[in-house]
């Protein structure tokens, strides 16, 4: 039997025009702003006026530690979503929106796979609703007025050594990683190093990402540190007085973009900060938006659970209110065998044993996710190698884990595959069973917040860091930044920082190597090993085949 | 008596829905590709649809040498085109999209002013419907595959000190102008100066307003010579293999953009190449597109008459295969003042003598334009400091050339004002006076089409060249090129090169400093003087005091 490709799929939609999508959540067309006739933006007058409705359930859908078997986690949230239609709850998925640099390197993330995708495709995989633009052009004009600033007299007193925001760029470039400014000159002002980092590491994106409204984008950006004077005192994008042209160039990316699944059902797909230096979440506007227009929002975030849920528990959920009702934790046996030592090529031959030892993983991801209060469901994302012994397996052993896994086929059967994974996802939110709160409260000393993450979900012994490490949080805590929540940028690979440590290593240690302040999206950054926040091109990169056939359609994207 | 500002009276606008708009151009909403409520991009099929149809007449509306003073040649160009509409015919305005960095250096430029504008001013002024971030996307993974490229071996011996394709971004950011690329070692690739222009000035700007259609982009995109190697032989783009995906990042943005006048009626904006070292018009696909689906179709060109005509006559008709019916030359009693020796702060003042000292500058045009085959008409722009006997003095002078002037006051009156100007614009038009025809065939030497213009047009004496760039000019009449036409670039304030020398100046010297080769534009550049392809901000930039209101309203942006 053979399998149509996801663009195929993708293009077979029967898309409805963005109108009739949402006025299935009551949104009249007075209040979507069009882009083209498959995507709108949500006005900020609808958004006003349905602040005062109770909320509907928060799901969010997260993973065991990705392995390059794949583990299908939008498919999910976007199968999951329409499951929960197919059983006639009124439900939408929020997702994050993709980079457009990284298209051109390798083949380009579709929203979701096989029967469970976000459409239009190719669309999000480009220019979109040209959010990303935006902020990169707000993310820019902060840097040109910062030089401008030093050019004209440098008031401020900015140490051009200092200068600590770099510029950006959606593209992946390694020639702007590291950069000399300024040359040529008088008139181009005074040389110094910086460089350029891809969009979705923009403080920026962070920032919008957690903005509740307007005011609150344009206040934090204004609370952006931009540079340091000699005297070491922080210098602000309030200083640089480009706050207010910033949120007039982020008016529109601000409001949430509404689209529709194959099954034409609304989805939000808006925003997309990195997973590493940042939260790694769609934006809180849109989420927040959907709980009011929906009973059940199903949404994701990056990388396994220990980066992107915790991420999402401490630091969204924390800065926004919001309290997930129920976690789906996607595994597949294929991801549970690569835990379980089996090599990539050999994942298509049945394999219990491996299976299960490759459990491991899940059950302290398992345990995580409950110490957040939040009930856990295991959704075995099937693949249509999988033999009924090895999903047996992973049953059991959810069981014994004290939670359940169900089989879900919606990446082949769309709805009709994951209404079993929907109605019982749908009774635990129902059953307000969850608890939620963060792992650490805001008033915890910085560096014991890091500690808190790395020993309860890394399960590390210890965090090691050496003293002008310490003293920086230390100065921070001094400075009033001692209440922010820590965003660690550690590999996605595994619970440890070495990505080949599969499984649930334990004994392990987590080096910070350096700690940075997002005083405008409001977390420090512990950064435990190399983080790329410029991704270059491949040898032979995917723009080499991207091209328009002589119909119109564009080919090699996918 | 007291005037509204241009933004209060665009933000009085009653627009129409877009889709009404375009039902007055016989374009269905399906044809209608939204971006919001008043704007839409024209769909490829619909333009495909129309190609068997009769052209309209095609009007340009150009001016006399820019002062401060100011001419209102945009505004006149929308009073123009709503005047044809109120005397009850089908027409449709051209114009070129702003570009948004420099609106974060001065207060922004309307489309338009007075009761002659286009709207949404705001969004036209800021990202509009991501044209320029799609030419700056597209332009940007031109220059991040050349750097991977030599990064992964260099198979194409790029000589890494004659790579020609620098970066863009839409920010005016003087730090950019010269860098230092790829450094940090030996991930980040091979060292090297380059630089960054602002994006209006990229050749994927003016190949976008060139081309006819997707294939013919692509095309253009893959001639671009992006370096060359140590024998100086040009790689070009398609050797890079970077054209067929910069098509498909500018599909979008090839569609031309139509939105409405304060009166309802239909305007192309679209595409804005830089107007010394390009072409300075509006896109091809929007002008013959507009020519299909209007009777008359009212477009302009940057600058004064001496470069933004010359280039409009002699590059985009000539390559598009373009006939203008008739010429509108803008003037004001206030300019004629200022070219006649008169300071700005005395230019309230009546003056008569300084109106007609300062005709001798609109006398040239009038002649220069003649000289393409096409009738002109003189449109005083009225200002309502002006005097009756001071316009009665350019009236008598234009007479006095064997052509007309007409006083328009669109300004103060929208159509109503500006009647008169339509209604013999009109019948000029539709007595097919013109015989259009570029001054130099294509098969002239590449150094006779320089010292044509600045002969014929310019009225100079000669052209001074060194050597070197004569040689130049040879070689790529050897590799092929010398078929192109000559794309001036000068200061827009002179005939001369003297931007001081107001008037018309005779005797006067066109030294050539340097050549350049657009090669997928199409075009030979001849730079005649300091061209700035990256402006700084100023001291205090406009972007200090851009803010939203309470009210969500844009300020400081006007």
């Amino acid at each position: 039997m053979s399998y149509k490709s996801d663009i195929e799929i993708a293009r077979e939609a029967q898309k409805r025009p963005i109108q009739e999508i949402g006025a299935k959540l009551g949104i009249s067309s007075n209040d979507l702003v069009p882009y083209g006739h498959d995507k709108a933006k949500i006005s900020q007058s609808f958004i006003n006026s349905v602040q005062d409705r109770t909320d509907g359930k928060l799901i969010l859908v997260t993973a065991i530690n990705p392995t390059p078997a794949g583990e299908g986690k939008t498919t999910t949230t976007v199968g999951l979503g329409d499951g929960l239609n197919r059983i006639g709850k009124n439900a939408m998925v929020c997702i994050r929106e993709a980079s457009l640099g990284p298209n051109f390197g390798m083949k380009g993330g579709a929203a979701g796979g096989g029967y469970a995708q976000i459409v239009p495709m190719e669309d999000m995989n480009l220019h979109f609703t040209g959010d990303f633009h935006a902020i990169t052009s707000a993310h820019s004009l902060l840097s040109a007025m910062i030089d401008n600033h030093i050019y004209w007299g440098n008031d401020l007193e900015i140490d051009t050594r200092r200068v600590v925001w770099r510029r950006v760029v959606d593209m992946n470039d390694r020639a702007l990683r590291q950069i000399t400014a300024s040359l040529g000159g008088v008139a181009n002002g005074f040389p110094r190093e910086t460089g350029f980092d891809i969009t979705v590491a923009s403080e920026v994106m962070a920032i919008l990402c957690l903005a509740n409204n307007l005011k609150d984008l344009e206040k934090r950006l204004g609370d952006i540190i931009v540079a340091y004077r000699r005297d070491k005192t922080p210098v602000y994008c309030r200083d640089i007085e480009a706050d207010g042209a910033m949120t007039v160039l982020l008016k529109d990316a601000m409001q949430p973009n509404l689209v529709q699944t194959l099954e034409n059902n609304p989805a939000f797909v808006h925003g997309g900060p990195f997973a590493n230096i940042a939260h790694g979440c769609n934006s809180v506007i849109a989420t927040k938006t959907a709980l009011k227009v929906a009973d059940y929002v199903v949404t994701e975030a990056g990388f396994g659970a220990d980066l992107g849920a915790e991420k999402f528990m401490n630091i969204k959920c924390r800065k926004a209110g919001l309290a997930p009702s129920v976690v789906v934790l996607v595994a597949t046996v294929r991801a549970m065998k690569m835990n379980g030592g089996v090599a990539k090529a050999d994942l298509g031959t049945e394999n219990v044993e491996a299976v299960m030892s490759g459990c491991a993983n899940l059950g302290r991801h398992i345990e995580n996710m409950k110490s957040f209060g939040v009930p856990v469901v295991v959704a075995i994302n099937h693949f249509v190698t999988d033999s009924d012994a090895e999903v047996q397996a992973i049953k059991d052993f959810v069981v014994s884990q004290g939670s359940e896994a169900i089989l879900s086929r919606h990446w082949e059967l769309g709805s009709e595959g994951s209404a079993e994974l929907a109605t019982r996802v749908a009774e635990i939110a129902d059953a307000d069973m969850g608890n939620f709160a963060p792992i650490y409260p805001d008033d915890m000393p910085l560096f014991e917040k890091i500690e808190t993450i790395a020993k309860r979900i890394y399960r590390a012994d210890e965090v090691l860091a050496d003293q002008k490490i310490r003293n920086q949080l230390k100065d921070w805590e001094d400075q009033g930044y001692g209440n922010l929540p820590v965003c660690m940028a550690k590999t996605q690979y595994s619970f440890s920082t070495d990505p080949t440590l599969r499984g649930a290593p334990v004994g392990h240690s987590v080096p910070v190597r350096e700690v940075r302040l997002s005083a405008g999206a409001g977390f420090i950054v512990a950064v435990c090993g190399d983080i790329m926040t410029m991704p270059g091109l491949p040898r032979n990169p995917a723009a080499k085949s991207i091209c328009l056939s002589d119909e119109g359609e564009i080919q090699g994207l996918f």
